[in-house]
C-alpha cells in the first residue's frame, strides 16, 4: 500500500539487466558512448523528429531548469501554473539557471487555459524596459494534479504563446502516463501540437534517474550542452544514463510501465467512487489521485500501514472530521493487490 | 590499453551487485533511504568525524562546485593551481553556483607551494571594497598531474590559509589514490591536516557515479542541502547513489580499486623509465601519468591501438620529432597484460 | 499640467545649489568625503538609530534590490504585493542581485493583510528543502497605488513575519510622503514598528538621483558594502552624492518637499470629486491618484496638453465609453495653478 | 598635491552649469529626455559611427560589466591583463553581470602583447563543453599602469581577437588621456582598429559621474537596455547624466580637460626624471605616473602634504631604504603651481 510516489518504487528488472549489460570494458565518457548513439536516434524515431536535439540529465529539475535556461533570457519571466513542479519544488532551480522570473497563470483543473494564459501574457510587458519581458511557457503533463492536458488543449495554448512570439515547454515528469491515457503519438502531443521542448522523464515510470532533454529546434544544442556541464549536470560515465534509457525505450516498456501504472490508479479511482466518504479533487487521468477525506480517516488508513502524503495539516491533530487532501500515486510496481488492500482497508 | 581516463572504465561487479539489491521494492526518496543512513555512519567512521555533514551527488562537477558555493561568498576569489580541474574542467561551474572568482596560485609539480599561496593572500585583498576578498582554498589530491600532497604538505597549506582566515577545500576526485600512496588515514588527510571539506571522490574509482560531499563543521550542512537541490542534484531515488557508497565503502573495495589503479601505474611508469624516447613529466605518486615523446611515437601507439590523450598538438600532422605530452590514467580494471601490451609496444 | 511622475520634476534649487557648493578642490572617493560623515550622522539622527547602517546609491531599482540582497539567500522567496515595484517595474532586479523568487502576497488597496500575509507564509515552506523557502518581506510606502499603511498595519505586519523568523525591508521610495501623510516620526514609521532595513527615497523628491540604504542593525554592513560595489553602484565621486542628501536634510527641505506634493495631490484629489464623471480607484494619502474616467476624456484632457498615463488600453482607439484608468502623481514642484488648470479642463 | 586620483578632482565649471540649467521644469526620464538625443547624436558624430549604441551609465564598473555581458556568454572567458580593473578593481562585477570568467593574458608595460593573445586563445577551448568557451577580449586604454596602446597595436591585437572569432571591448575609462596622447579621432582608436564596443569615460576627466557605453553593432542594443535595468543603472531623472555628456563634448571640452591633465602629467615626469632617488616603473603617456622611490622618501613627501597612493607596504614602518611604488595621477584641475610644489619638495 505504497503510494507516496512513483519515484520511491523500483527501477524494472529489464532497466537493471540493461545497467549491468553496459558495465562491460571501456567506453567513451561524457555521452560519446555508442549506447547514447542508439538511444539519440531511437527518441527522434519515437517523436519523429530527425532533426531534434537529444541529451541526458539525471533528475526533473535539471531537465526543467537546463532546458528553461536555454529557452528564457535572464530579463524574461516564464509563464507557468501556480501548482508547477517548476514553481512549488525545484527551490529556485529554474529561476538559478535561468536568471528569469516566473509568472503564475490562473489554472483550472491545475491546467492553464488560452484565456488565462492570454490575459498574463498581455497583463506582462506594457512597461517596457522596466517589467520582465515575456518568456516561455511551461506546462506539466500529466499535471502535477493528475489530469491530463487533451492535445488539442495544448495545441490552443501554444498558438496564444506563438501568437505572442513564445515558446513552449513541456514538463514531461509524467510524460509516458499521459500518453497512454490520450492514446496518442508523441509527435502529437508535442511539436505536432506546437510545443518546442520537452522534459522526457524517466526517472518516475521505472528507471533509476535519467530524463530526456528534447529540443525540436536544434539550434540552441551547443547551449544547452554547456549549460548541462556548467551546472555540474555532464556525466563522464554517461553509459549508465544512456543504458537506461535504452532499456526504457526497448519493445516499449515504458508505455507498458505507464498502462500499469494507469490501470492501477483506475482501479484506485474507481473504489475510491464508491466511497461516501471520501471525493476526489480532481478527476483523475494518469497515475496521481487527490482526495478529500476526515483527518480520522487519514488517520486510520495510515496507521494501518498505508503510505501516502496528507497535505494541509497535521493527521494525528486537529478536529477528526475535518477534510484534509491525500495524495495516492501508483508506480508501474503496483499491484491489484496492493490497490485491493488499500480499498479494504478503506471500506472496511 | 585503454588509459585515457578512469572515467571509461566499468563499475566494479560488487557495485553493480549492491545496486540490483538494491532494487528491491519502495524505499524513501531524497536521501531518506535506509542505506544512506548507513553510508553517512560509515563515512563518518572512516573519517572518525563523527559530526561530518555527509551528502552524496552524482558528478565531481557538482560535489566541487556546491562545496565551493557553500564556503565562499559571491564577492570572494577562490585560490587554485593553474591546472585545477575546477578551473580547467568545469566549464566555469565552481563560478555560477558561488558567484566568486578563481585566483590562480603558481604551482610546482601541480601542487601549491605555502610560499606561493602566501604571496597570492597577501596579492589579494589589500584594496578594500574593490578587490575580490579572500575565499576558501581549493587543492586537489591527487594533482591533476598524477602528484601527490603528503600530509605535512597539506598542514603547511592549510596553516597559511587559516593564518588569513580562510577555509580548504580538496578535491578528491581520486581520494583513494593518494590515500593508498600516502598510506595514512583518511582523516590524517583531511580534518587532522586541516581540511574543512572533501570532495570524496568515487566515480573514477569503480562506480557509475557518485560523490560525497563532507564538511567537518556541520554548521552550514543545510546550506549545502539548499544549494544541492536549487542545482538539480538531489536525487529522487537516491537509494542508487547511496548503495554504490555502500559498496564501495564496504569490506575496503575503495581501498582495494585504488591499490589496482595505482599498481597497474607504478607498473606503467616502471616500464616507461626504461625508455630511452619517452621522459615523464611529473613523477607519478597515483595512477595518472604525464609523459612526453616525439610525435612519431605517439602516433605508432595510437595508430596500433593504445587509447590515450596527447596534449598541445595533432599527432598526425607536423615535424615527427617535436615532443608531445601523453597522458595515461589507469583505473581498477587494468590488467598488467594491458599495461604489458602497451609496453611492449612502445619498446617495441 | 505635468502629472507623469515625480520623477520627472526638476531638483530643489537648494540640492543644485549644495552640489555645486560641494565641487571644490579635492575630496575622498567612495564614500569616503567629509559631507558623507555627516550625511551618515543626520540619517542616524533623524531616525533615532545611532548604529545603523547608512549607504548611498543613485536609483530606488539599485537601493531596493541591494538591501534585498543582503537580507535574502538565494534559496528563499521575498513577500510582497503583486502591485509591488520590486515585482513588476525592475525587470528582475531583486531577483538578479539575491537569487531569491517572489512570492505575492494579495493585497487590498495595494496594502499586504497581516492574514493574507500569514496565509501566504503559512503555504509556502511546507515542503522541505523542496520548495523556497521564506524570505523576507517587502513592503511599500506609499504603496504603488497612492495607499499608505498605518503604523499599526506596519507593525502587524512585521509581528506576523517575526513571528516566522523573517525581516521586513520598506521601499520608501516615497518614504517622505508617507512620513507626512501619517504625521509621525521616522522611527515610529520603521524600527519601533518593525521593520529591519529601509530603501529611504530622495529621488522622486527633489532630488536629482540618491537613495539611502539603511539597515537598522548594522551586522551585515561590509556585506552591503561588497554587494554594492560587485553591483557597480559605489561611485567615486561620491560627494555628489552626499551632497543632494546633505541638502536634502538641511532645514527639513526632504519634508518640506513632500508637503508641498501632498498637498497638490490633495486640491487634485478634492477637485476630482467633485466630478460625475471620474472615479477615483484609491483613497489617495500621499502624492499619487489612480482614477477611472471614460476613455473620451482621457482623450480630451490628454489632447490639452495634460501629460500622465492612462493604464490598460490605448486612448486613442476604441468606445469613447469604456472606462480607463489613469495616474497622476504631483512632484514637490506642483503648483495650486497647475492642479487647478487641470480641474479646470476637467470640468470645463 | 592631490594626486591620488582623477576621481578626487572637481567637476569642470561648465559640467556644473549645464547640470543647473538642465534643472528646468518637468523632463521625460529614463533616457528620453530631449539632451540624451543630442548627446546619441554627437557622441555618434564624434566616433564617426551613425548606428552605433549609445546609452549612459553612472559608474565605470556599471559600463564595463554591462557592456561586457552583453558580449559574453555566462560559459565564456574574457580576456583581460593581471593589471585590469575589471580584474582587480571591480569586486567581481563583471563576473556577476556576464557569468563569465577572467582568464589573464600576460602584459608587457601593462599591456597585452598580440603574441601572448594568440597563446591564451590558443590555450583555451581545446577542451570542448569541459573548459570554458573563448569570450571577448577587454583592453584598458589608457592602461591602468599609465602607457597607452597605439593605434597600430590596437588593430594588432583585434586582428588576432577576430581571427578567434572573439570581439574586443576598450576599457576608456581615461579614454580622452589615450586620445589626446595619440593624437588621433575617435574612430581611429577603436571601430577602424576593430575595437567592437567602447566603455567612454566622462567620470575621471572632469564629470560629476558618467560614462557612455557604444556597441557599434547595434544589434544587441535591446539586450544592452534590458542588463542595465536588470542591473538598476537606469536612472529615472536621465537629464542629470545627459546634461554632463552633454557639456563635456561641447566645444570639445572633454579634449581640453584631457590635455590640461597630460600637460601636469608631463611636467610631473620630467621632474621626477631629474631625480636620482625616484625611478620611474611605466613610460608614462598620458595622466598616471608610477614610479619607485625609498621609503623614507615616501614618508617625507606624505608627511609634507602630497597625497597619493604607496603599494606594496606600510609607509611608516620598515627598512627607510626599502623601495615602495607610488602612484601619481593628474586630474583636469591640476596646476603647474601643484606640480612644482610637489618637485620642490621631492628635490627639497
Amino acid at each position: 500500500m505504497y503510494f507516496a510516489s512513483d519515484n520511491a518504487g523500483p527501477a524494472h528488472p529489464k532497466v537493471m539487466e540493461a545497467l549491468v549489460a553496459a558495465n562491460d570494458g571501456y567506453a567513451m565518457g561524457y555521452g560519446a558512448d555508442d549506447i547514447m548513439g542508439d538511444v539519440r536516434a531511437r527518441i527522434r524515431e519515437v517523436f519523429e523528429a530527425p532533426d531534434a536535439m537529444v541529451h541526458l540529465v539525471a533528475t526533473g529539475t535539471a531537465a526543467n531548469s537546463i532546458l528553461l535556461a536555454t529557452m528564457a533570457q535572464p530579463w524574461e519571466t516564464i509563464f507557468c501554473s501556480p501548482m508547477a513542479h517548476i514553481h512549488e519544488d525545484e527551490c529556485n532551480a529554474p529561476e538559478f539557471y535561468s536568471g528569469a522570473k516566473l509568472s503564475l497563470v490562473p489554472a483550472e483543473n491545475a491546467k492553464i487555459t488560452p484565456a488565462a494564459l492570454r490575459a498574463s501574457l498581455e497583463a506582462e510587458q506594457t512597461r517596457g524596459v522596466h517589467g520582465p519581458q515575456r518568456g516561455p511557457l511551461s506546462i506539466t503533463q500529466i499535471t502535477e494534479k493528475g489530469t491530463v492536458y487533451s492535445v488539442d488543449e495544448i495545441a490552443a495554448l501554444t498558438t496564444v504563446a506563438r501568437e505572442f512570439g513564445i515558446t513552449t515547454h513541456l514538463d514531461g515528469a509524467r510524460f509516458a502516463n499521459a500518453l497512454v491515457s490520450l492514446d496518442c503519438t508523441p509527435a502529437e502531443m508535442t511539436w505536432k501540437a506546437g510545443v518546442d521542448a520537452v522534459s522526457f522523464g524517466g526517472t518516475k515510470n521505472g528507471l533509476l534517474g535519467v530524463e530526456a532533454c528534447i529540443l525540436f529546434n536544434p539550434d540552441l544544442a551547443w547551449e544547452f550542452e554547456l549549460r548541462r556541464k556548467r551546472g555540474g549536470h555532464l556525466f563522464s560515465k554517461h553509459r549508465y544514463l544512456s543504458a537506461q534509457m535504452q532499456a526504457y525505450l526497448a519493445d516499449d516498456l515504458w508505455l507498458d510501465m505507464a498502462r500499469a501504472a494507469n490501470a492501477a490508479c483506475a482501479r484506485l479511482t474507481e473504489g475510491l467512487r464508491q466511497s461516501n466518504t471520501v471525493e476526489l479533487a480532481y478527476q483523475p487521468q494518469g497515475n496521481v489521485i487527490f482526495f478529500s477525506a476526515p483527518r480520522a480517516l487519514h488517520q486510520r488508513m495510515l496507521d494501518a500501514g498505508a503510505t501516502y502524503y496528507v497535505m494541509g495539516g497535521d493527521v494525528t491533530k486537529g478536529d477528526t472530521d475535518e477534510r484534509l487532501t491525500g495524495r495516492l500515486v501508483c508506480d508501474w510496481s503496483m499491484t491489484d493487490a496492493g490497490v485491493d488492500s488499500f480499498l479494504a482497508l478503506l471500506h472496511g
